[in-house]
């Protein structure tokens, strides 16, 4: 472990209530040294398949062997299981929910999940409600200390995922896809993917494509000023992922637009 | 004072002013080495009660000589005087406003109050109306840099205390309790403890226990996700104290739950 | 630069996206010793003028040769430049659109700027629309790793400035004023300052003077629980700014006061 090791949480606690110092302090008691950063707290309220996209789509901004803590637990205190991953240069540590689905799918041999079980680790409190001060955050703080991933459990293999809404072919020459989060500038960020573009439009080269949403054709731009009017717009955006949105706008409350909804692109 | 000394942060200052972020500027050009963790900033404005339950509560997680600063005032600038609190290995730095009263009730005879007067400290602004960055966040970053407690003023004695709600027994087989704080999910915090309700069960040994909240018997449960069928239902918490929730549902704002409302345990 | 360089972070990213986390992890990737600070990220969104105020009334209270990163960027991927400044002990890096006009304002001989072209200090991922973390992270974290503020960029002479609301004298004996920020408590600050409320006083000499807003008098404080009455009233702030308040009250939602309002003070 190198100095300063970085630790990062995201939580669904929001930023009114003390659990995310509370951690904080668990950690600095077993390392001093941690460098602790949030990512975010406002994953929407046991919201799993947010928090997915978020430590997903963001874990590899950090430096290696940063780790990683998440907790978006709503089945805290039942049988779910903790775990710790190690990758070939990140560790994940959190509710076997499948919050870590992304990761794994992401990762090649050098996947290791464990089971963790080494309750001399824990913060003896007795409390079942709340894991990321007894469990989450002692084990990212000795993990960050030193010890070694295999000392906290057992490997498993029956790890959980859940199903992330995949882009579909509608047809030769058309893509579907779906919101996946809204963002703090009522931007709609959608699981289609450059790559999933570059894909369709190798089909016809040179042919233009359009996007379709909510039934109306909404023009693609390169960045957010370019759609100076105000209208409905279509972007790549910084993750690399098709986004619709409203310059200065809030997108999604003045379209009304929520997660699900269908986005489609269409080779002309 | 150790090599990376810890400053917690509470204030009902919220998150979108620039107040905290200049403290941490204060404290920075005092002591560069301070490492310094927001327990909140979502206090409700002016409610000292809420402080006095938030450090109270959770200070023990945080490191051997931690400092806390609490900057929760309705009355900065009148004749309230700031206090530093040590005791056997805390530091406390806030208004005299009755915000530390249950710091105050933990402590054993190693508690010592001291009235800040010691102005060079203080950065000389002139202003009266923000101590958090003129007087608190100085004499943190000093407190923090070595500065023994005792060159900050002179010890008192008549540190000023609020009335914490009590927990009553209703008769011989009840005790009523009250709603004390709501947190982020809508879950209701009541100052009925684990020690509380031991006691009362105590009198008549394997009899069970009711919950009566709002009029109506709750059924107990163990952790939230017991509580699958979407009623409201009691359980203790990670802070060892009885509350009111609903499974990932809001129990406070769908349930007309407020600060102050009355719990009963009833020993059947 | 120092062992533990400061650098802040002031943003209209709001707290519920992971953005500001993932500018942590970009800097901390180039220098793990840097210490980061929020200053806020609660800007609303677009408000290049309110980041301007934050940034150029609180930069000061940082340690000399803080780095201050401000992201407050509708046009981003436009033409607009990003720029470097350094004045004669702070750091300030963001986009050229006026976001620093205080700081030039304020700023003597030592000023200089920097248009930041030297790309492979960016963070190479294409994409045109998040340059808090292709940009203004990388080139933040490098600085504070030593690299010299020549080394990004040509100097340059031409940069943006936005207008500052100035305070008028209205006539011989009043000036006028408006409201540019208000904060979580309710308070709306004003643009009038302690010099401009002494140099309209020395006209005449012990005078009192008095403070009209939204066509009736208000009365002046000194501090917030001075108006126990609960009526509205001013005071001279921790910004050194006069402010329209209402004591534990929300005195902007209450009375409807917006930025941009006008605030008077007349000599009597």
């Amino acid at each position: 472990m190198p100095d300063s090791p970085v630790i990062t949480l995201t939580t669904d606690f929001g930023y009114t209530d003390p659990f995310v110092g509370v951690m904080k302090g668990v950690i600095l008691r077993i390392n001093p040294q941690a460098v602790i950063i949030d990512l975010t707290h406002g994953i929407r309220p046991h919201d799993i398949q947010e928090a997915m996209y978020v430590i997903g789509m963001n874990y590899d901004y950090f430096p290696k062997n940063t780790i990683h803590a998440v907790v978006v637990d709503p089945g805290v205190g039942s049988g779910r299981r903790p775990v710790l991953i190690q990758t070939d240069n990140h560790y994940f540590i959190g509710p076997d929910n499948g919050v870590f689905t992304q990761i794994y799918d992401k990762s090649g041999d050098d996947l290791q999940v464990f089971h963790i079980t080494a309750e001399h680790y824990f913060l003896a409190t007795g409390s079942p409600t709340f894991q990321g001060r007894d469990v989450f955050a002692p084990v990212a703080g000795w993990l960050s200390a030193g010890v070694d991933a295999t000392n906290f459990g057992e490997r498993i293999a029956d790890y959980h995922t859940i199903r992330i809404p995949a882009v579909k072919m509608a047809d030769d020459n058309s893509l579907s896809g779906e919101v996946i989060t809204i963002d703090q500038f009522g931007n709609a960020m959608t699981n289609i993917t450059a790559p999933d573009i570059e894909r369709l439009s190798s089909k016809k080269p040179g042919h233009p494509l359009k996007v379709v949403f909510h039934g109306k054709e909404v023009p693609i731009k390169n960045f957010y000023a370019q759609a100076a009017d105000g209208g409905v717009s279509a972007l790549l955006n910084s993750s690399g992922c098709l986004e619709i949105f409203v310059y200065q706008g809030k997108a999604a409350s003045r379209h009304n637009i929520t997660v699900g909804d269908t986005v489609q692109v269409v080779l002309t």
